[in-house]
C-alpha cells in the first residue's frame, strides 16, 4: 500500500499532536512541517520547512493539515493553501464558519481541491451528533454542555489581568441540570447556569486578591453571570497540578412521545485535548484521498462525508466487524 | 413542498411506531399500510391492502419501509419489494447482514433503486459510533453493553417452557464493569460477565418454580454461563409493571497515549425501543430520496450515507445551526 503523504502547517499543540497519532498508522507519513517561524527554531524528526517553501511540494504531498489558530490564521492559511493542496482544518470560529465554508468551497472547485473544514470535536463529532439527534428527534429538546476542560479563551483573558502571573480557568458543566435533563425534565432558558467557571491563579507579589476576584467576576461576556470560583494557587502547586490540557462534554437529545421518554447521549472525556482533536482529523483526512480518487471536489464538512470514508480499513471488513 | 409518500409492509410495533412519528413530520405522508394478515382484521387509520397488491402503487410511492421481522419476513421481501419499490429496513441479523447487503445491491442496481439497509440503533447508531471510534483510535479499545433493556429472543424462549405462563427477561449492563472502563482500566475476555439476564415468570398452577429455576439457568447459549436473576410474579404485577418495551446501551472507546486517557461514549436509555428505532428509520429514510435524484442507485448502510442526508432541512441552515 503506497501512504499517503501529509505535510502539517502550523507546529503547537495540535500539529505536535498530530505527529505522535500518525506515527501509530500504517497508511500515512508526514513529510514535513511548515512554519511561519524559523524552521532551526523547531525541533522535530520530521523535516521542518518555511511556510514560504511550501509550494516546491506541490506534487509530494497528498493534503496539508493547517494547524495554526482559528483567529488569524487559518482564514488566511486556509484559502492561500487550498490553491495547491488539498487541505484539512479543526477551523473552529462556528459563527464564521458559513462565511469561511463558501469561500473555501469556491476555491476548491476552481482547483480542482478537496477541503475539509472545522474538523475535530466541536466542531466536529459533537456537531454531528447535533445534527443526527435533531434529524431523528427534532421534537426532542437538544442539550451541548462542555467540560470539565480547559478554556484556552479564558485562561488568556485571566493572564492578561494586572496581579495575574499564571492563570488557568476550568469550564465545569452543572451536574444538577444534566442529571435533570436524563430523567426527562424539560429545561427552559438555561443560557449561564449551564455552566461554572473554575479559576487557579498564581498571583503577582502586588495582587490584590480581593479585589482582581471581583474584577473577574464582573467581566462582562467571560464571566459574569455565571457562578465563578477562583482560586489563588503557589507557582509549584501550578506546575504539578495544572499543566493537562483535559477537556470533554456532553450532547444530549431528550423526548418525550406517547408518554415515552426517549434519552440520546454522546460524550467525551478527554485527558489531552489536543491529542484528540488531531486524533479525530487525522480520521477525517482519509475522506480526502477518497473524495479526491471520486473527482468530488469542493468544501466538505462532518455533516457532508459518508463516516466509512474514515476508515484505513476495507468497507466490507468493517460491516462485517462493526454493523 | 411535496411530500415524500410512502408505504410500510408489515404492521407490528415497528410499523405502528412510524405511523406515530410520521405524524410529527411535516415531509412524510403515509400513503398505505401492507400486509400478508386480512387488511380488515387491522385497525389503522392509513388505509390498508394486501401485500400481493403493493405493485398497483409502483409509482404512487417513493419508497417502502419494510417492517416485518428480520428472521423470516425480510429476507424474502426486501429482495421482492425492491424489485419495483426503494426500500429501507431495520434488518438486525448482524452475521447474515454482509449477504443480505450483497443480494439487495444487485437488485437495487438492476433495477435502478435505492435500498438502505440495518437502520434502527444497533445495528445502526451503535453500528456508526463503532465505526467512527474505531476509526479516530484504531489503538482502543471498543466495548458494546446494551440494557436496561427487553431482549425480545430470551422472553421467547422463556415462554415456550414448561410451567411458564407469560414471561420476560431484561438484559443489565454490567456496571461494575463498565465503570472500570471509564476509569481506564482495560478489561480481558469480558463475555457473558458483561451482562446480567432478569427474568420476571408468570408461572403455571403446575408449575415447579425450583426446577423451572435451574432449568433456565443451564440453558445453553441463552443463559448458560451468565448472571441469571429469576423472579416469579403475579400476572396482575406483570400487567402493571413489565409492559413497556424499553431497551438501550452504551458504545465505549477507551484508549491511552503519552499517559493520556481518552474516554469516547455513546449511549441510548429508551422507553420505548419501537418507538425510537422507527424514528431513526425515519430519518434515515431521507437519504433515499437524496440519493435517488443523484441515481446513486445500490444498496447502503448507515456507514455509506452522508449524515446531512437524514435532515428535513436545508444543509447550509444546518451548518448554521449545528456545526
Amino acid at each position: 500500500m503506497n501512504k499517503l503523504r501529509v505535510g502539517i502547517v502550523g507546529y503547537g499543540n495540535l500539529g505536535k499532536g498530530l505527529i505522535d497519532n500518525i506515527g501509530l498508522t500504517k497508511d500515512i507519513e508526514c513529510v514535513g512541517i511548515f512554519t511561519r517561524r524559523n524552521p532551526k527554531d523547531i525541533e522535530s524528526e520530521i523535516p521542518v520547512y518555511s511556510y514560504d517553501e511550501i509550494l516546491s511540494f506541490k506534487d509530494k504531498i497528498d493534503f496539508i493539515f493547517l494547524c495554526g489558530g482559528s483567529q488569524k490564521d487559518i482564514p488566511i492559511q486556509g484559502p492561500e493553501v487550498l490553491e495547491n493542496f488539498n487541505t484539512i482544518d479543526a477551523y473552529d470560529n462556528h459563527q464564521e464558519i458559513p462565511k469561511y465554508l463558501e469561500k473555501m468551497n469556491k476555491i476548491a472547485l476552481e482547483n480542482r481541491k478537496v477541503a475539509i473544514i472545522a474538523g475535530g470535536w466541536d466542531p466536529g463529532l459533537f456537531s454531528l451528533n447535533r445534527l443526527i439527534f435533531s434529524s431523528i428527534m427534532p421534537y426532542g429538546d437538544l442539550y451541548t454542555f462542555w467540560g470539565n476542560g480547559v478554556s484556552q479563551g479564558h485562561s488568556d483573558v485571566l493572564r492578561r489581568l494586572d496581579g495575574v502571573k499564571k492563570a488557568v480557568q476550568y469550564t465545569l458543566p452543572n451536574q444538577d441540570i444534566m442529571n435533570e435533563i436524563k430523567e426527562g425534565k424539560k429545561q427552559e432558558s438555561l443560557g449561564k447556569r449551564c455552566h461554572k467557571r473554575v479559576c487557579y491563579i498564581v498571583p503577582n507579589e502586588n495582587c490584590d486578591k480581593e479585589s482582581l476576584r471581583e474584577e473577574i467576576c464582573k467581566m462582562p461576556s467571560y464571566f459574569e453571570g455565571y457562578e465563578v470560583e477562583v482560586n489563588y494557587i503557589s507557582e509549584e502547586e501550578f506546575s504539578k497540578n495544572h499543566q493537562k490540557m483535559n477537556h470533554g462534554g456532553f450532547v444530549l437529545n431528550s423526548s418525550s412521545l406517547n408518554d415515552n421518554h426517549q434519552l440520546m447521549e454522546f460524550s467525551l472525556k478527554l485527558d489531552s485535548n489536543p491529542l484528540f482533536t488531531s486524533a479525530v482529523l487525522l480520521a477525517m483526512s482519509r475522506a480526502i484521498s477518497v473524495l479526491s480518487r471520486k473527482k468530488d471536489y469542493g468544501a466538505f464538512t462532518i455533516f457532508d462525508i459518508p463516516p466509512i470514508y474514515y476508515s484505513g480499513e476495507d468497507r466490507m471488513e468493517n460491516i462485517r466487524k462493526l454493523l
